[in-house]
């Protein structure tokens, strides 16, 4: 899973029968300290999770296992909002 | 997913007879404001999006959820198109 | 999927006995205008690809799909074979 | 698998009910000499790991087999505690 | 698949029990002449594979099929052992 921060949404009528109902958020990796690493994707948010909060999310097929369908074409879902993050980033 | 654009189209007639009748299309992944991120790959469209279109496209296993062919060799499907993107990218 | 160009041919005796009789071909991702994207990998050839040829090629578990043996253990498949790729890349 | 080290620790009150329970330890890639190569990430500890250690790690579906809860959404973890790397990394 | 080259061997005696008895070998990708691409990971030896050969190897969920055992954590895994590499690289 990576450690990830939300920093948008996604709106979109014409989508994947399986996908009706979703809240689609755009969330970006970060690092321990909450610098952002790369880009943004799409996730499926499944905990509640808001602009501005720190979240795990989970990539690839398992991903689906947190949204309860198993036909949704989903490879990222929000599983987790962070409380507290321990800890420090070795390396350059 | 990915959020991405339609830059163009596949043909091929020799292919995976799993593969006949399924649209090819070429997508970049973008960022909120627009902007390329990087390089293209193909997409199968199961939305019915054109070239010049905001899509949202999912990679691996779970691209074959969206295509209803349980022996389809696809690992990128375009499932969304795009309304609009909310949200500002954070970071450099 | 990617488009790819086969650029050689990998031979291994020793090898899984799921592996036994499949093509191994060496390809690398190109752009829409053929230009090498980055690094070989190796592939099994489903279509009757030969070297200099543009190929639709798909990863992962997808890749499984295109080998009727539900035992071999193969993350990387070719599908097709590229007739013609229109459009045009955005971005740097 | 890749070889990793922890380094801190994900606190999250509010997640999927299936990761309630696991342990969620911060891990980043390392070379054979220890050196570290890239950014962290989250990953399910299964061997009773503690910071500072170098461990196995596992990435993607696979991940999943680690823990047995076959509805867990779970990408990454930790299974085994390194002795020892003999070897050396060649190239730049 | 990747083609790589054995450069080390990974000691746990502290892991998952279905890793209990594998080999794990560390691996680096190359390209077609043998030079290093990038860097290494854990691999699971499935065809006697030794320090310095050059190998295939499969990585994610299809690695798991090369080892016969359906509870194996296992997401990369050396499937043959390489006599020639043939063809060129194209590009930079």
């Amino acid at each position: 899973m990576l450690m990830g921060i939300v920093v948008g949404r996604v709106t979109a009528t014409r989508k994947d029968e399986n996908l009706v109902g979703t809240k689609l958020l755009i969330t970006q990796p970060i690092n321990i300290d909450g610098s952002v690493l790369s880009n943004p994707i799409i996730t499926v948010d499944t905990v509640g999770a808001g602009i501005g909060e720190k979240v795990i999310y989970v990539m690839g097929s398992m991903a689906s296992r947190a949204v309860h369908n198993k036909d949704a074409p989903i490879d990222a879902a929000i599983v987790g909002i962070i409380d507290s993050l321990e800890g420090e980033t070795l390396g350059g």
